[in-house]
């Protein structure tokens, strides 16, 4: 069951901001506040807490039996498809809201003018920094439950390299690596295998390229386990790679290892990028580090924070971000070294476990 | 190269509708349009359309390549992780914006306002609408890809229950179709393999629940491939099922045969849905049939048209779409049976090869 104290605290800022309702619509929020985890794909659904009244949740009929299991919510709505479910809402909505909080960042703009029309605010305000504030600061239940999705993707990383050899392609490899991951229990996910001149696209898509002496081979991903991510990067080569491409290697490794060894709290995000950049840009490759640091990572690949150079937020613990310098020369190759790195109270510690250091397959 | 005919159609809709201005911000919307597919994840990105001027692509920088390579778009403008990306848009608005067209289901509310903030537009006119009636008529070129998503998924199937008996896993199961997807080219996709009472949950997950004899095995997914997807379910019995099973699978088999043999051109969504639900509902098994018989697909798997029994929009040639009939006995067991149809001129084409009478495993 999940932690009701989250629900509470939730509760506290919404009187402390006024807020005389909230709609929660972002499906991992709404597993992080009742415990039920779902994806309604483009179908109605929300929490919705007014102050002083019972939370409600809204789902569609086929997610009732889940909801009624999973859930801490004893209030629970259903809709079906064909009905109109703004009813519900509707009738949920019996006074005037003065400030109703909405997640901006998630919600469409269609979906929020149909909302609007119902709950017809005087104002709404964005809800998304509050929870992502609580998202944050992981849980050692949390953490527990990252450390097992990064378990997945490590394991099916180790067992899937068995099979790389000259001669194979990038979507054989993929496929190894995802038929372990699998197998060891990962709710899904997404990888990235490209090699050769195509490890420089940085946003590259797996092939049909085959594997060859001398390229580097970087592969990407994570896995979904229990609504908790993770999200791991290792660059390999494939036999003899020639000095540029050691060069290349070693500046990433340098600078990975160089800003996780300064996470603490305390220090600011643009301070951990800007030590990772140094570091490329004096080797002379500061132009082909083309995006920022990394980002924090645990119901969602993509959470807060973003770290870059402009990102002056301080390091707190308890939070869990990506650590993930790169290098893409164009024609050459690329380079890229990610972690998945846990802020502890006076330092760090790194949830992934695969070596780091340059591997010759 | 992408048909340049997309954009010309577009810019005409545009005048017609007096739009100064359209900001498509869908990945697989300005993928329809300039050739150019990618994920953005959340960086700022977008095809930039002003009346009278040549379009503009804001990327961020690590996709600027592929871009260049892939779009026919001829002005891409970059930014980096850290950049303001809203100075591109403000410098390429040089002129009162009257009414500006965004896409009002995918736009978030966060990046609206930031938009918005911006461009400063009289009024914002959603123009999803006419995207997705140009998306939902496939060109001949669109329907090859969408048969090549699903000869990945057909194939992949067929292979991966080679593996499948008694006393083996929901996740050893998934694990081998995915394997054989990606090694049949699968760019990515989703799978849901549900067995016993827990094929019930029409969208439950995956796990580690064993296969025993009599039980239902319900197989829910599809493939992305260049862009574009399929999606299939089958359901298979392990062993010998008893008889309530069995009816349950002959009226879904029966309903989807009906429903599939009514498409043509000029009947409504609305009464494809009425004639599969009414066998279901005559067999004394409606209210376990709790969701639309079916919705289209193409770029993405769940686009328009929504199959519900109030949509009374008619059907048309060109069009693709699943149906997909289910039924959901709690503590017993659920049936579906999804194939992908393409509309044609006066009937319909089935895409999906694999076979749907009852298969014993």
């Amino acid at each position: 069951m999940v932690d009701p104290s989250r629900l509470k605290k939730f509760h506290k800022y919404m009187e402390k901001e006024c807020l005389d309702a909230v709609f929660i619509t972002l499906p991992r929020s709404v597993y992080y506040f009742t415990g039920f985890n779902t994806n309604p794909h483009e179908r109605f659904f929300g929490l919705y807490l007014v102050l002083g009244e019972e939370p409600v949740l809204i789902v569609p009929e086929l997610d009732l039996e889940k909801a009624t299991l999973k859930s801490n919510v004893q209030n629970i709505l259903t809709h079906r498809d064909g009905d109109n479910p703004l009813k519900i809402l509707k009738e949920l909505t019996t006074q005037r809201i003065g400030k109703c909080g909405v997640q901006k960042e998630h919600l469409t703009l269609a979906r929020f003018e149909e909302i609007d029309s119902v709950i017809m605010a005087e104002s709404y305000i964005n809800v998304d920094e509050e929870i992502q504030k609580m998202n944050v600061i992981k849980s050692q239940d949390e953490i527990v439950k990252i450390k097992e999705a990064i378990r997945i993707s490590d394991e099916a990383l180790y067992e899937g390299l068995k099979i790389v050899k000259q001669g194979i392609s990038e979507y054989e490899i993929a496929a190894e690596i995802q038929f372990q991951r699998i197998r060891l229990g990962a709710d899904g996910g997404g990888l990235m295998v490209v090699s050769g001149e195509k490890s420089a696209l940085p946003h590259g898509r797996t092939g049909d390229r085959i594997i060859e002496e001398g390229d580097l081979l970087l592969i990407d991903g994570g896995v979904q386990k229990d609504g908790y991510v993770s999200d791991i990067t290792r660059t390999f080569a494939v036999g003899e790679i020639n000095a540029e491409k050691k060069r290349i290697y070693n500046t990433v490794l340098e600078a990975n290892h160089a800003a996780i060894e300064a996470i603490k709290p305390g220090i600011s995000f643009g301070e951990l990028d800007t030590i990772a950049r140094n570091i490329i840009i004096e080797k002379g490759f500061g132009k082909y580090f083309t995006h920022r640091l990394g980002h924090g990572m645990g119901m969602n690949n993509h959470e807060y924070p973003s770290i870059h150079g402009l990102n002056q937020d301080f390091i707190q613990a308890g939070m869990v971000f990506t650590v993930e310098p790169g290098i893409y020369v164009p024609d050459v190759g690329g380079v890229r070294i990610e972690d998945d790195v846990a802020v502890t109270k006076d330092g760090f510690e790194i949830l992934t476990h695969f070596p780091k250091e340059l591997t010759i397959l």
